[in-house]
This record gives C-alpha cells, sequence and structure tokens, in this order.
C-alpha cells in the first residue's frame, strides 16, 4: 500500500489539535501526539517541523475551517448580525479555535503564521464591508474585532461564566441565552454606528 | 526583629503573581516564586498550602483589589459607562487579573473559591441594578458578563488585537481606541435594553 501522506497530516493535525487545545503550547507533548494519531513522531517533524512549527499549523488549519464554514451572507445589519450568531455556533460545536487562541494569546503574545491571517483578516474585513456600505474601515476593525473577543473570549472562559450565568438554566438554554445576548450586543453597537442603515 | 508575616504573604503574594500571569498554573514554579520573593519555600506552604491554593490566593486577591480600585458611583447608564471606562483602564494598568482568569479558563475550566467569587458577583450585581433600577437581573447577568469578556478578553489576547488594530496607531492611541469602541459596546446594549432611561 502507498503511503496515505495527506491521511497521515490529517490524523496528526487533529490529534494535534486535541492536544494543544487540553494543554497549550508549552504542555503539549510531541511523542502523545504522535502515539494519539498512531504515527511515527518522525512523521511530525517530516511534515511539520517542530513543536511550535506544528501548532501554527494546527491554528491556522481551524481559522481555515472556520473561514470556509462560516462566510458572511447577503448584505446589512442583519445578515451581519446572521453571520455573528453562526459564528457563536461554530465556536460551540467546535471550542478548540477559542482554546487555542487563548493559549497563544497567553504563551506568545502574539500571532503565529501573521502573514497568512493578516490576509485572511482583511478578506474577512472586506466582505464586513461589502455587507455594510459605508462602514469606515476603522469601526470594522473594531466591530470584527469586538466579535472575535465577544465569541472566543466567551468560548476559553467557562470559569466566568460559571459565575455570571443563570444556574438554574439547562446547559442548551445557557447557550442560547448567550447566543442571543452575543448577536444583540453587535446589533447595539451597529445600529448606534450606522443609525441611517 | 519579629517575623513580619504580613509583609512576607504581600512579597509571596506578588511574586506568585507575577509567576502564575506568566507561566499558568501548571507552569509555575513554586521555587522560582520563593525565590523572587526572597523567602523560603516552606513559607509559602506554611501560609497558603499547595501551588493550588496559592493560585487561587493570588486570583481572589487580585480580584479583591479591583473591586475596591474600580465601584459602580452614581446611577443611570452615564455612571455604568463611567464604570467599564475605568475597569478597562485597570485591567490596562494591571494586566495579571486578566491573564490569570484565562489561565483558569483553560486550565480549570471552573472558578477557584467559586463561594467568596459568588458572593462578589452578587454585589457586583446588586451594584449594577442599583445603579440601573428597572434591569432584570438576567439581563444584567448577560451585561456583566459582557463587561467582563470584553475587557478582560481583550487585554488576554494581544495576539488577536494585533491582527485588527490599526498598525499605524502609537500604544497610546491605540489603548484610547479600544477604550471608547468597548464602552460605546455597552452603551449600545444598554440603550435598547434600556429605551426608557
Amino acid at each position: 500500500m502507498a503511503w496515505d501522506v495527506e491521511g497521515t497530516k490529517r490524523k496528526l493535525l487533529d490529534a494535534a489539535t486535541a492536544e494543544f487545545s487540553a494543554f497549550g503550547l508549552a504542555g503539549a507533548r510531541v511523542d502523545r501526539i504522535a502515539r494519539a494519531a498512531g504515527v511515527n513522531k518522525e512523521r511530525i517533524y517530516e511534515h511539520f517541523g517542530k513543536k511550535d512549527e506544528l501548532f501554527a499549523a494546527v491554528l491556522l488549519d481551524q481559522l481555515t475551517l472556520a473561514a470556509d464554514t462560516v462566510p458572511i451572507r447577503g448584505t446589512g445589519i442583519d445578515a451581519v448580525l446572521d453571520y455573528v450568531g453562526r459564528l457563536f455556533d461554530h465556536h460551540v460545536a467546535v471550542p478548540a479555535l477559542a482554546r487555542l487562541t487563548a493559549w497563544e494569546g497567553l504563551e506568545l503574545g502574539g500571532a503565529v503564521g501573521a502573514e497568512v491571517r493578516t490576509a485572511h483578516v482583511d478578506r474577512k474585513l472586506g466582505a464586513f464591508r461589502a455587507a455594510l456600505p459605508g462602514l469606515p474601515e476603522a469601526a470594522a476593525r473594531e466591530l470584527q474585532l469586538s466579535i472575535v473577543v465577544l465569541v472566543c473570549g466567551w468560548q476559553s472562559l467557562p470559569n466566568v461564566d460559571g459565575l455570571y450565568r443563570d444556574a438554574a438554566a439547562s446547559p442548551s438554554a445557557r447557550i442560547a441565552a448567550r447566543r442571543a445576548e452575543t448577536v444583540a450586543t453587535i446589533e447595539g453597537r451597529l445600529r448606534a454606528a450606522m443609525p441611517q442603515v
């Protein structure tokens, strides 16, 4: 059987996503990733390089997944709010990205793969401003950042949520309430910034 | 000279705050904290207990500092927005609390010292609702959570800020812009939730 290089890389990325998401960059162990993937450790170095390069590959893989899964559709404030809700749903379904981003903020301070990610942010900003003609670039940047902080920040702060949430609510009711609040928070900001829309 | 117990505890708390803030719970080293404080390691176990208990003491110490430094003053939406701005300023001046909270979310998931912190949240909610009579408790809880996520989440995500901020802005201009956006985001939500105020 010929070596399935793409299959091996996928298995390694999936195992590395789980490991980095759970333990961060410093706490992750390459031998544990190799064992979980059922792949020889040497293959990791061969395909991805050192541990910090594997972390960068994992983060970019998760960002690509989020961008592909959650496009902005249509125009107007409602289209942006629909996007915010779907982005929230994606981060609930795939908590790894928010956690990886939080580890990166704490452990590295700066963004890995900055060139690729700046291009990604620029594409997102373009789509955002196309949906909301007239929104100045600086306002669009702050709004997009607030969306990421509200959605990813909440996802990676279950400790804080536990202190503020209604303790009687079921897990699904809790998620629905926080989703609605997140969308309403962005809606309030958008309607104040663009009263004419 | 008699032993200065309170002075020793303060030195240990300060050194532990720096260590946990930089490295998190798993990455922090008790011997490094003792060395930085110039205090025998045994004093840590004597005064605070094990590493996770020291982490809890550090977090509660920082929460008390924030609560004492940033009260809600006065009533009405403007009073709450003034509080949000001062809370933002405190977290910029003392970044440890946001980082400790982010580590706790990633490494522990739940809140340490939950009983003390729930009482703290209840006091804050009481002050918040006293400032905004008529605001239902559920809305006050979500709003307070959004304030914490926007302020602390942003502070612990310099990687994400680096991707979205205006690269030409000076550090102080960046902080001023993000402060204004944070206050405006909470203002938009509050004015929509309380149109009669």
